[in-house]
């Protein structure tokens, strides 16, 4: 298998008809023949010689290892178009993130990274609104958006959640929304949730002259999740969230298509059982990239500083794969198209101390999140959400968080308690 | 954090109210400590100390750290069933295999084991036939099914890849199967294969007097899914195979809830991105327990002896939990109630030679996929899927494969031409 049909070292990708997977690859074999194996593998290959594989399949439909890197482990593929099914994501995922993993030539393989042609662009709507889209929408152009997740995570009624929603947005917050782990509770009923903080949305934006979105999980099953964010359309909210690791890429995707006027949250719940290992999986990266073509407008992809992992340079990179109009592997030869940007999402155990350090290493085109951060401010959640409001502020005034909160009470006791 | 208001060691869970995980924990932090920060992260806490989380609450949806093995880092929680939504399998999922693996205080983390009461199994329907009901539709008691991939992947035409289907059906084989890259390809369109496929399903029935059923992969986003299930059943056909990491359980969930009267065939490409890692991620067996509650019949479990890894131990504890009726933990105190238990397949790196010792191991409850160890034999497709029954045939007889291959000429050939 050393010479492996798929071996083509230096051929030049045709970029605007192949493919491009680039993977991090360990093997107890050379590096040249495992790599022979993944290709075969994800594309009309299997282990042994076939009576059913004709010359004419392996050129029209063979891929093509481009590139080896023997020192970093570094592979390479351009695969032709033909073997994808146009707009179906989980067709490509079975493909390059499938049986590949599980063969036991493989001691680690991880995909870093997808390149795709206009053409594969084109089968996919992307994201209905995008940054443009929810900025326009908020009217908020210039600053962070300051998001809030309801806590605790599951427990409080809908009357009780809608009327939390209403004191944090009251008091500076501009995005409220559901814990991934809140559905539709015994306690807690999806369509009197919608109901009750759709009430109280209305309220808020009239008292306080800025609007308001409140962020409602609908994630479930197909049938479930359509019904759900058809509900929340009915009683007039803007934004659904769904977890894209558990509930798949193909539900964005599915609900995109439904053009429901709907902003498209994503959640990654998951993502660290396949993302977190350095060797193995997947990175973020291919995550966030195929959420943005299956249609997610918003998308958690990191804070660096808070109590998730990932590092500066990873979320960063992400993040402007996200708002940038290039896609990674080879600039010059491939763009996102008409397929719009993605508004990053930071949240995870953000406090109003972590301000200053997240905006300057994340920018201001990203959506903050503060759970505990906000409820867990040791005078409340109204004096939480006032607190997370100033330290923005003061960013963006470029104002020391310590002065601004000389005249801000509430940014001045959650400095003192978050150290 | 030390003493976390969910460590209650020695607590005796109660089996018929709550979900109980079992996950390996590596962390900077004691190990109770660490438990802490998950049980908290996947029901109702967070990172620091809420406003909001009433006494009550705390009571009534906290959940409980019953168990720690320190030396082996196991840890064991019970979580009152109130903190899911039932028959939502997306949703236990962003909970219990959720935000918690990407903690920072986690260094590895695995979810081992899940446990569920018999209210939760009952808000799932489960397998429509499983093994009984795959078994009375094919009229095969006694022995393993014997599977078979088309192959190449792809490339083949839905006329070819028909005719190759008939030509192996003719020769022995049972159920002929789509290859998981293959869906609605320029080359060979889906309905155009349904049909083909279809017509000489029937002629091959009669010809031999043996039912024959072929899985077509509708994997896809949940509509266009159903569109080709429907399509499927239109046609006659019977077994629809979904991918149940990439296009995720939810979607077997949906098409299950459908009642269309077709085996649901799991396939699992891509389950080695989270469960190859024996310190991080989710086992295979919490898949498939997963999968069955969905509602597969018929789920990739492992070869062992194949292309594909997996241990003998591994393989046959899955495989026992899809067949028997018990259910893992503590078999006393629960078991799978009225969910019908799935037929296991093997496939991946097959050929005749491995056959007396896969069947040894794994038993005849089971589907035995052969892809290139059918249609790589020697003397082409036709010899290989005789030489596939053969191999079969000699086991259930129990005569050594070499003496069975003195009459056998097919079996001869590939045994001489895989060693």
């Amino acid at each position: 298998m050393s010479n492996s049909p798929y071996l083509r070292l230096g051929y030049r990708p045709k970029f605007k008809e192949e493919v491009i997977a680039t993977y991090y690859l360990e093997s107890s074999l050379p590096l040249a023949e495992a790599a022979g194996h993944i290709a075969a593998e994800s594309s009309i290959g299997t282990w042994t010689k076939l009576s059913t594989l004709r010359d004419k399949t392996l050129a029209k439909l063979g891929p093509k290892i481009f590139y080896l890197d023997n020192k970093k482990k570094i592979v390479k593929i351009a695969y032709p178009l033909a073997l994808f099914e146009l707009g179906n994501i989980t067709q490509i995922l079975s493909a390059l993130a499938g049986n590949v993993f599980s063969m036991k030539v493989v001691k680690n393989l991880r995909l870093l990274d997808l390149q795709f042609p206009k053409k594969y662009l084109d089968s996919f709507k992307g994201p209905a609104f995008g940054i443009q889209g929810i900025r326009r929408y908020l009217k908020i152009y210039q600053r962070p958006i300051i998001g809030s997740i309801i806590k605790p995570k599951v427990g409080l009624s809908a009357r009780e959640q809608a009327k939390l929603a209403y004191q944090i947005w009251k008091n500076g917050v501009d995005l409220v929304k559901d814990d991934e782990n809140l559905t539709d509770m015994k306690f807690n009923r999806f369509e009197e949730r919608v109901r009750e903080v759709m009430k109280l949305k209305k309220q808020v934006e009239q008292e306080t002259g800025e609007k308001k979105v409140y962020v409602f999980n609908v994630t479930a099953p197909a049938d479930i999740m359509l019904k759900r964010a058809k509900l929340v359309k009915k009683y007039g909210g803007k934004v659904v969230m769904i977890d894209l690791v558990t509930a798949g890429l193909d539900n964005i995707q599915f609900l995109r298509q439904q053009n429901l006027g709907l902003i498209l949250h994503g959640h990654r719940a998951g993502h660290s059982m396949f993302t977190k290992n350095p060797r193995h999986g997947m990175t973020m990266l291919v995550l966030a990239k195929l959420a943005r073509l299956a249609g997610i407008d918003q998308l958690h992809t990191g804070t660096v500083v808070g109590k998730m992992e990932g590092t500066a340079e990873e979320v960063t990179e992400i993040n402007l794969e996200m708002e940038e109009d290039w896609f990674g592997v080879n600039k010059e030869t491939s763009d996102w198209e008409d397929i719009k940007p993605v508004l990053p999402i930071a949240s995870g155990g953000l406090h109003p101390r972590l301000m200053p350090d997240l905006i300057k290493i994340l920018g201001k085109d990203i959506v903050i999140n503060f759970g505990g951060g906000l409820h867990g401010h040791p005078d409340g959640s109204v004096a939480g959400a006032r607190a997370c409001r100033q330290a923005i502020e003061a960013v963006m005034k470029k104002i020391p968080a310590k002065k601004y909160a000389e005249t801000h009470l509430e940014l001045k006791r959650a400095l003192e308690y978050w150290r």
